[in-house]
């Protein structure tokens, strides 16, 4: 047999042709060694975003990245292990409330999520808001703690899919990053490797989204469900409308509070909402109730018992953080300085430009524009009014929560074009857009 | 202004734009200063592979390259300068004809050329089977060459064009030749760097050639005519057949000797042909003749007379060669031994597997298959019979001069499934398909 070499299989993709799984794997390993040049590599990567993926490569790609590193395994601890992932935007903040919602009704989950960049946050800068919150957890302590108390919240760890680490910084540099299979298979081969039995996605679409077009954010969830399901792992994929933010509030400790006051039954509809379709989604392939409609009863019923909140206080005392935020949010970080935007008319806030609001908190310091920025836990913004929200002249839209005088001016620049206003309300589209491979789980046991 | 980032550069030609002049001087400038890293510049190749390029993209790409390094100039010398390049073939070896044939008619032929790869040879290679003949001339030898004697045959220069040595090691390795846009930039940069005033560009297409499909051939050339044009160049470009070798002999040695008795005025005559289009279109371009006939006719005026040969004389000797292998061919390396192919049948020969009979020679020795091995001068074969031609069952069909007893085999089978016997004689289209870009300059003065 000829030997492999990097070359032709470049070649053989930029003309279209279906690679086997040990060409990819020759790559994808070659790449993590370092025995394959970075140039190859991003030429092989950047026929792929051209030519795209069969099923079969897509597979292969995500089994090849999986196995460039650790797969844990939790078969030891009883029960269905299910996480959530989101593939970001602005406000998205529902993995705090979800985690605990579904340990507390006793479906683990383990849960390795990533950090905010861009317009978009990340779950792993909002629990650092916590003060002590510890992510960076060894896989053995990830795995106390997912036993102790049912959920553990950890980032990513360096035995995990060392492939995609490589891939996805040399795809940042080399506009490779927009290809819907070699994001599947970066999602993917993560979320094969924390010994999940099941996994419910959250795909975003909209202005806030990655993927901007439904079609497009589609196309992503179905093959993300593919891929998994291929792996032997139930996987269901929500399409969920970004062209807003979600809930009210934006930035690290802000979105922290807004989750302790959805756990506290209280908290805006449209974030609520989404947190009891993916909890019920997750009790469903945790095999924990037999329909959806369950499924948001027994999350319902976590949250108004109090048994998610001490779910919540549970997991931050095993990692390190001050469970008493749960109870009093003032202990998170407060910025020192508010500053409104107001209504310039009276009437209907017609569209909030959603990636434009999610990099306003980002210049405040909320998120990172490079990936070596620091982050201010404690700004961001509070929307006072959200789509279809009726609204007078001069009245509040949105509270600024920021720490640098600086910084400010270029944010609410920013902020002030992303409101549209109009005469009428608009009509206001549901948040859940779609599930893909949902109804082969429903009446799953 | 926004300073200029390579990621951008290559999403923005990812998604179909046309980049600027300075986006592509940026990429082209960086690439060979080492400030953009190969991996960025290898996903920038495979993007122009995807999307193709403009005629504006294509000209500042050449221009860029060209810019690069060190650009000839040799308008001190009175009179044009005219060059001659072929896209590479098995057997084409006109270079060591035209050049002694025009510059003995009174045009200079400064001329800059390349080794052989793969299956094609090299003008460099088929010069030093000649005893002491240096191709590695610095450009002020080159310059005092072309002066003295009208012709003068180098190799690259580390001056010229250093871009185009940079991304051409890269385009090798990472898929990314086979691309029109690169391969005219990469041709025509070198050559506007020569010095010349007007180029004769012998594109191949057939089963030999790199461009297998004539569309593909016509395509890019006539984007070489264009790219040319564009920077004040009379350009040319001759669309030939190479669908089986050119003339009888292959392999270095061997492709001199035919070179010689081309000059002495016989040879195969569809060499001779071709030799006598490319001499006759550089010496209209060059203004000595103003029509294609008339060029002809003063090319074999400069073999019948004796003068192409004395011209050839003169060049070998200037540059350190032995200038009697041109009265007496014996003077060339030889190969040991020679084997015989035999036909198996009577009939005609109805076709020659083009490429396979160039790696036939490649294997015996007289090609590389990587840049760095080493070339046996003597070794190739002899056509005994072409397409078209007559055979009887045991004839001798193709000599082969070898000096390996190992390598012998290899070729031996190779060149066997070459050659396709049939019981009628086949239609044997002309060697010259198309000119383009011709017409303009018919008549020019």
């Amino acid at each position: 047999m000829k030997a492999l070499r990097a070359v032709d299989i470049i070649r053989k993709k930029r003309d279209a042709h279906e690679l086997s799984p040990e060409e990819i794997g020759f790559i994808v390993q070659g790449s993590t060694n370092g025995s394959i040049p970075d140039y190859q590599v991003a030429a092989w990567l950047m026929a792929i975003v051209w030519r795209g993926m069969t099923s079969a490569e897509s597979a292969a790609l995500t089994e090849a990245m999986l196995r460039s590193g650790k797969v844990i395994d939790f078969s030891d601890m009883p029960g269905a292990k299910v996480d959530k992932h989101s593939t970001g935007g602005v406000g998205d903040k529902t993995s705090l409330v979800v985690a605990p919602v579904v340990a507390a009704a006793g479906v683990r989950v383990p849960m390795i999520s990533g950090r905010g960049l861009g317009h978009t946050g990340g779950t792993l800068d909002k629990l650092e808001s916590i003060s002590g919150f510890n992510v960076n957890l060894s896989l053995a302590k990830f795995r106390s703690v997912l036993k102790k108390c049912g959920c553990a919240l950890i980032g990513q760890t360096p035995e995990i899919a060392p492939a995609d680490k490589k891939l996805y910084a040399l795809r940042d540099v080399t506009g490779t990053v927009e290809s819907p299979y070699l994001i599947c298979a970066s999602i993917m081969s993560k979320k094969m490797a924390e010994g999940i039995d099941a996994l419910v996605l959250d795909v975003k679409t909209g202005n806030g989204a990655f993927m901007k077009k439904q079609m497009d954010a589609e196309y992503l969830a179905e093959l993300m469900v593919e891929s998994g399901t291929r792996m032997g792992k139930k996987v269901v994929a929500l399409v969920t409308d970004m062209d807003q933010p979600l809930g009210r509030k934006i930035g690290n400790a802000l979105e922290v509070e807004e989750c302790v006051e959805i756990l506290q039954g209280n908290g805006p509809s449209d974030l609520r909402g989404l947190c009891d379709d993916l909890a019920a989604w997750m009790l469903v392939l945790g095999g924990r109730t037999k329909t959806v409609a369950e499924g948001k009863k027994l999350a319902a019923e976590m949250i108004e018992s109090g048994k998610a909140r001490e779910k919540f206080r549970e997991v931050i005392r095993l990692q390190g953080g001050d469970p008493r935020v749960v109870d009093d949010t003032k202990r998170l970080p407060r910025a020192k300085h508010v500053k409104i935007l107001k209504a310039p008319r009276d009437g209907f806030v017609t569209s909030i430009q959603c990636e434009n609001v999610g990099v306003a908190s980002m210049i405040l310091g909320g998120g990172r524009e490079k990936k070596e920025d620091v982050i201010d836990p404690a700004v961001g913004l509070v929307l006072r009014k959200k789509v279809g929200e009726k609204v007078r002249r001069g009245e509040p839209v949105c509270d600024v929560h920021y720490n640098s005088e600086a910084r400010l001016p270029v944010a609410m620049a920013l902020l002030k074009k992303s409101f549209e206003f109009g005469p009428e309300a608009p009509a206001v589209l549901p948040l859940l857009i779609k599930v893909i491979g949902g109804r082969q789980f429903e009446t799953w046991k």
